[in-house]
């Protein structure tokens, strides 16, 4: 924005724009039900539709806006109340605006001193949020620990593994690379991040051990330490367990007590996944989610999942930010500043892979900020009432079967028949254009995955929802 | 948003709140140049004036807005026309609005039918930009090749490493854990992601060799060859070269050519980071960027440097996209689906650390778009253009040293004095407000670094720091 040249777009004219662009979300989402949840596009059909070359000359941003509606074709509308696929990315109005806000200040919170507020509203989010959710106060930063935004947790379960790789290694693993003797523990059920950072660390994924899970499709803790103590008597360093809080798979919630007890026996860090579940713990009587969480070294959640804050935004936290800082810090001359040299402020760069830094804390101060705790509390309650109420309904119809607990927001049931069947009813259901549900596999059975907490969402879309369900599932078994 | 609960901003609620916000964005950047460049806080200033606790209740988007008062006092303006450290990290009206689009939509592109607009946008942006900057056809979508947009460029040359060692080890690495012996190769000018990037994938940085640099601080490539010879010597595998094209202390050349063809004789990856200066190749006569770049097997440059794209935009290409996926692709039965099985489409999360991704590509369609090529060709010489004027005022003040070649847009400059005298001087026109300069040390003398590239700035403000700069070094000499 600039009044000076003809080149960039004025203040006046980024006003109008803005407000076009306003309306244009606003309009979305007063029509999104009209659309498609899940995308019916073939492969190639908006590359085809789009120009082969970039333009020479520039376009003005009305048309810009109205080429939106040939890419809305091959959208599939997260934000729609039917969308009850993979896990919600849970948005609201304030974390648009609060992100809008970062977007426009377009400040690189990388140092201190590249913008304090960056640096210091995100401390003090992440020091609410252990107060929100009755986190140990060890991840507060007045501790020894402390917390950082990252993109997703999928990094943040890499920083993780790799504070854990460098204690492990009193710090030699940086310098000398891995030499192929650290373990690492998951269940069978934990997220494919896991795996993804066990590569990308260097430690191998013959070093990888998933551990069996229970008829709760919880990790099996006999078989944890079993492993563990193979690996000892094999002479290999065991360093490392993610226990996960709500599988993706299935919400399944392993017994992070009993896994933290092992690991402080042995001196292994215990990381915890609670991606989806974590926010639960803001209402007290969700607390279970919390269970054991003193005997973490690190964890993760995501508010951009279920605490209505936009994508991207993973918390992550860790008790003794030393091994972190031993795992990531650099400071080239060109990034030294007298703040940093000085040991009194935090440079976030240090707290994850990339240097460079968006202001994301704005969208988390905007949402806790315009809900409050209580409005938060709210919105949680309701989504654990409308899955209870789902569980209900498909419990008193013979046909389906629910397969696993339902102890947060997910429900995974099945038709009562073959693995084909379910395939099929799920390929009808989304291919109808009415909702948008995925699918795992549990003990080897095609189960659906019906998922809630999308903020658009009511009880009153979640009960069409599921008798539109019972007409697909009768409809199959007529044809 | 939804209407049909209190909970949650209504449609018309955000529709206000937004024009707000839209205001407040526009409003800023007209009085952008009253505040001081670089915040002048002291640490822990914006978190004492925070409260201490969560609010239990929500407040109004109004008072949210208010509240950005305090925030600014601790805003770096990265988009002020005096903000001449580091790096920029330039934007526009286009850039934020298109990203805006991006939030309100919130989908979640990390598979292709999660939204094909998302990952085919993207794919074809990316296409764009080869033609663009008459990159190598192999980056080309339609080739063996291709692309991805990453958050940074440091996330761009970690996955650009791992790629080169799953190739090195013939995608054992994964498997195995790293095991040593793979020896990794940039200048001591690279930028500091590279060590980064070695501590992260367990290769170690004992097996990091800097090399040498010439008078021009590019790297001496009689040098690289000598250490890469003796690690093959000591039964060492040479894995991965990274040579810079604009280096961030000075933004030097490496001799992407001659690197290339040792690289090639002896099958080492070669990756060229050219974050910063990437993008000049737009204008035919800045293609001296990408000479030798038929060489690489992987390259970066960001869209948010210098390309009018805001913050976060990587952009990150692959000659052969299969040393990708193999480093980096997982597949649980959760995220299975149709097209991804037939091969017929890209799924991007297996083109980056995260699983999940932003809809960043219409950031880049809604710049490129707006702009034509034209205009970024415009903006791109203008820069350059200023910077050769700068360049000439500072060549006349005989109490002033350059340092460096000034290829692009960043002049290394400095007092014939010493390193003490510099870091005062650099302090006291920090301190004052006026703009924002960086430093760096240049055989070991202390530099001062004046960037060019933040969108809102004109040879005008160009001029005035300079006088001013002038100032400073008069008023340092008389007290």
């Amino acid at each position: 924005m600039n009044n000076k040249t003809k080149l960039h777009m004025s203040t006046d004219e980024f006003r109008k724009a803005g407000y076009k662009a306003i309306d244009w979300i606003a309009d979305y989402y007063e029509k999104i039900e009209d659309y498609p949840v899940m995308s019916q596009l073939s492969p190639n059909e908006i590359i085809n539709n789009l120009p082969d070359n970039p333009p020479i000359e520039g376009k003005k941003f009305d048309d810009i806006l109205k080429d939106m509606d040939l890419l809305m074709n091959g959208i599939t509308h997260w934000q729609s109340p039917n969308f009850h696929a993979f896990f919600p990315c849970s948005t609201s109005g304030p974390g648009i605006l609060g992100d809008l806000l970062s977007t426009g200040l377009a400040v690189n919170g990388m140092n201190w001193i590249t913008s304090p507020s960056a640096t210091e509203l995100e401390i003090h989010m992440l020091d609410w949020l252990v107060k929100m959710l009755d986190l140990p106060e060890y991840f507060l930063s007045s501790s020894s620990g402390g917390g950082a935004i990252q993109d997703t947790a999928s990094s943040s379960s890499l920083i993780a593994l790799l504070a854990a790789r460098e204690k492990t290694t009193k710090t030699n693993s940086n310098k000398a690379g891995c030499n192929g003797n650290l373990t690492v523990y998951t269940s069978s059920q934990a997220h494919s991040s896991i795996e993804k950072a066990v590569k990308i660390a260097g430690i191998g994924t013959n070093n990888l051990r998933l551990v069996k899970t229970d008829k709760n499709f919880a990790m099996d803790v006999e078989h944890l330490r079993q492993l563990i103590d193979k690996d000892i008597k094999d002479k290999l360093k065991p360093s490392f367990v993610c226990a996960t809080v709500g599988t993706t798979s299935s919400t399944a919630l392993d017994p992070v007590e009993k896994i933290g007890k092992i690991c402080k026996d042995l001196n292994i860090w215990l990381h915890v996944d609670s991606a989806m579940a974590g926010p639960a713990a803001i209402c007290p009587e969700f607390r279970f989610v919390n269970k054991g969480l003193t005997y973490a070294n690190s964890y993760t959640f995501n508010p951009h999942k279920w605490m209505l804050t936009n994508f991207d935004c993973s918390i992550f936290y860790i008790q003794n930010k030393k091994y972190l800082l031993n795992a990531l810090s650099i400071m080239p001359e060109y990034l030294k500043n007298k703040q940093s040299s000085t040991e009194q402020v935090t440079d976030l760069r240090d707290w994850g892979i990339p240097l460079g830094r968006r202001f994301r804390a704005l969208k988390l101060w905007s949402v806790i900020n315009y809900y409050g705790v209580k409005g938060i509390q709210d919105y949680i309650r309701n989504d654990m009432h409308i899955t209870q109420k789902l569980k209900e309904w498909i419990s008193k119809d013979d046909r389906f079967e629910i397969i696993a607990p339902t102890p947060l927001t997910l429900i995974c049931f099945r038709l009562k028949g073959s693995n084909d069947e379910n395939e099929k009813l799920l390929y009808n259901i989304n291919k109808s254009g009415s909702m948008y549900l995925s699918h795992t596999k549990l003990d080897n059975k095609y189960t659906l995955r019906f998922s809630i907490g999308t903020s658009t969402s009511s009880l009153d879309h979640v009960k069409n929802s599921w008798k539109k369900i019972q007409e697909f599932a009768t409809q199959l078994r007529i044809s």
